[in-house]
């Protein structure tokens, strides 16, 4: 089959390939919130029919969480083993979007057509460009150049709780040559990037509790324990004034390396530009690291949200009884999720005042971070077939964001895992208003027509 | 009048007064939350009904926010003007609350009779044992033994916004000899007390903006600035390792009274029971004051809410663009709420980060701190009143909480206030599960009934 017809058919299809995002994007599968825990089936089972019908054979597995979808098609060598999700991020601020989250629009922008709704860039629209690849080699020659197999889960975005048991309990189907993932950024909207390092991550949240009810803050107020300021102290107490993380141990596994620095130094990365982006303007992390050290090679502790108290309108003089956060870790280096949590938790116990108690509630085990070898034939490959479809070099660049597949894949099926995507910086992803860029869309697609086809050679 | 007649009268009404009590807190007037503006006016109009029927001439008057309750009766001097609120607190977290807390009940607990529900002790029932001493009077004799005005208000939970215009337009019909109010508390189940101290209060709520939008922890983690460690830096900041709140000039009005301190220690307060009955065992307020001290003539700073970022169900990698928190001042001595309001934010602006900006919200201009002499009329008859319905010495006492009328009351009218209450301790207000106790109900309007009557003489 001659790549070029397969590539005019994708750019012919268009209209019919973003009739098939938004019926996608309509279904609001949140994996995070139980409320939506029928659109998650929803979407899961809409993707089964949709691939049943490019010629894969699919099948929607029931877990003790979302369902995962697994299809499989082809014959040949190599075999190839695509990685998606079809779960989105929750949607608040929702007074924050334009429009309906859940009900998405085709526009013409400043630099071109885009479609907006959550989910559009992370993972919808990016999972449908390796589907509409596939599509290709079916409708336009019966068959395809390879095996290849599609799994895609329903809770990447809540830490993946059941895709390590199914991965286990599915070795045979999974084991293939190589994994291909499409849930990464290109470096600009002109130039491609191959993903060659990830940050790994842990989350955990904590509770702080005090007294036994809420207090009245004129009746207690002095002798009283207040644990919303009691937990400030403990966040602040996590960062040293050079944005060094104080916990013990935690710099342990992290490596030092010049040599990268160095090649990230010619991408011409504007921090400033970087940040003025989303308003800010000062670099807040650890001082003496650029601001793509700090994303790509550097670990973080984020705090991700905050409660307790009194959070309606007005007024109301209380001293709660507890207070809560959500923190999350960047690993990068052999950081050890395990370990890092302990350490944290410890690191947090040490300093608790004695009328207070810390609970903790953890629903993953996280993710070590990633570093896949620029020198490798799938990587290669990868690189050409992308300067081919861009008409521009890709770059290999590091990621802060976190794919614990990639993980998993290495370590249960000993998978090495390309991460190519075409999302951009301004998608929005995680926030309100995301998008996804039409030229991504079709060029993705035709991107992964001219991957496979060379893989398949 | 003979006094033993009406004191009889109250006691045989016990199950009627108890009746109108329970009607009264079936209405769900929170004053802070909008959607039960309708119950606030429900509440003004059912007291505006239940003081025509004990002999008063009463109306509601309307407000920019909540209704507020005037009533007159009788002639002669002195004139008395009672003071209280219908208006009651927030009910979160409701699912503490061991049933409905608009749907009061009375039950047999060991230590007597109590009646539960949101409302009971704050003020509901410590209103009505003087508008129930009131009616004792009208019932038994058709008249009253001097002139009392009755001003009862719906905000006073929220900061009391409406009520300083209110006054100062109604200064004629204000105008006493001395004021009354019962929202205080007992010394102890079998000691009555007067409240000679009152702390002022001041609030604020801040907003702390960073990012013009939420960002993925990913991609934005490590040079982003993170507004919720902002915030916790900046709550962190407010105070001392030894509890002193570091806010420039805050201490400047701050008094010194050791002869005060001595007298409080003769009452024999076991700070130790004081705070295990909540759960605590550690006084967490200024090194090197008793408990007592801390909650009367210390001054504080508590924080009575935090929010920001992602704080549903399970895992959202976000750093949020906006963190929140309410914080209060309780204020002693000669502090000013203005002032104070205004070091603390120039305490706040003065640490912050570059790329984060405050603004502040406040809905009330505070109250100073109270002082009343021991050695007026007014405190001295009610100290023999109380002392002859109690058969046990009142105890003069300081009071943690705020009752800004008090200040309003001396500012815009030359009143002192008696303040004199029958609340206990553990009456759980602002809390789940709120009580009042039977006993304090009625023998409250036994000592309302000896206090007028000493007063009218």
């Amino acid at each position: 089959m001659q790549v070029d017809k397969l590539l005019s058919h994708i750019e012919k299809s268009e209209k019919k390939l973003i009739d098939r995002l938004i019926e996608f994007l309509r279904i609001p599968s949140i994996s995070t919130e139980k409320t939506y825990a029928s659109a998650c089936r929803d979407a899961a089972n809409w993707l089964t029919k949709e691939l049943s019908t490019v010629g894969f054979k699919s099948k929607t597995y029931q877990t003790s969480g979302h369902p995962i979808v697994l299809a499989t098609a082809g014959n040949g060598s190599p075999h190839l083993l695509f990685y998606g999700h079809y779960d989105v991020q929750p949607i608040d601020p929702l007074d924050s979007w334009d429009r309906p989250p859940f009900e998405p629009i085709v526009k013409n922008c400043p630099d071109g057509k885009i479609i907006s709704a959550r989910g559009a860039s992370d993972d919808k629209g990016q999972l449908l460009t390796f589907i509409n690849a596939c599509e290709a080699f079916f409708k336009l020659s019966g068959s395809f150049p390879c095996k290849i197999t599609i799994l895609i889960e329903g809770e990447e975005e809540s830490g993946s709780p059941s895709l390590p048991d199914f991965i286990n309990n599915n070795k045979e189907a999974l084991k293939a040559d190589y994994a291909l993932i499409c849930d990464t950024a290109m470096w600009n909207p002109s130039t491609p990037a191959i993903s060659t390092m990830l940050r790994g991550i842990i989350s955990d949240e904590i509770i702080l509790s005090a007294a036994n009810k809420d207090l009245h803050s004129g009746m207690y107020g002095g002798p009283a324990i207040n644990p919303i300021k009691e937990l400030a102290k403990l966040i602040t107490s996590l960062h040293d004034i050079d944005g060094r993380i104080k916990i013990k141990n935690f710099y342990k596994d992290v490596p030092f390396s010049p040599k990268t620095k160095k090649q990230w130094d010619s991408l011409g990365f504007s921090s400033k530009k970087f940040l003025s982006a989303v308003g800010l303007g000062t670099p807040a992390g650890e001082t003496g690291f650029s601001a793509l050290e700090q994303i790509w090679v550097r670990p973080t502790c984020e705090l991700n949200g905050i409660w307790g108290g009194y959070t309606g309108e007005g007024v109301k003089t209380v001293i709660p009884a507890k207070a809560y956060a959500k923190v999350s870790f960047r690993l990068v280096g052999n950081q050890k999720p395990d370990e890092i949590r302990q350490e944290f938790r410890n690191h947090l116990r040490s300093q608790l005042h004695p009328d207070c108690s810390l609970s903790f509630i953890s629903k993953d085990k996280g993710a070590k971070a990633i570093n896949i070898s620029e020198e490798s034939i799938l990587v290669k490959k990868a690189h050409d077939a992308l300067q081919d479809e861009w008409r521009a070099s890709p770059v290999y660049v590091g990621c802060g964001g976190s794919i614990p597949i990639v993980s998993l894949l290495k370590d249960c099926l000993n998978l090495d895992t390309l991460l190519v995507g075409f999302a951009l910086d301004d998608d929005n992803i995680h926030s309100p208003n995301e998008k996804y860029s039409i030229t991504s869309y079709i060029k993705g697609a035709k991107s992964w027509v001219r991957i496979i086809s060379s893989l398949a050679n």
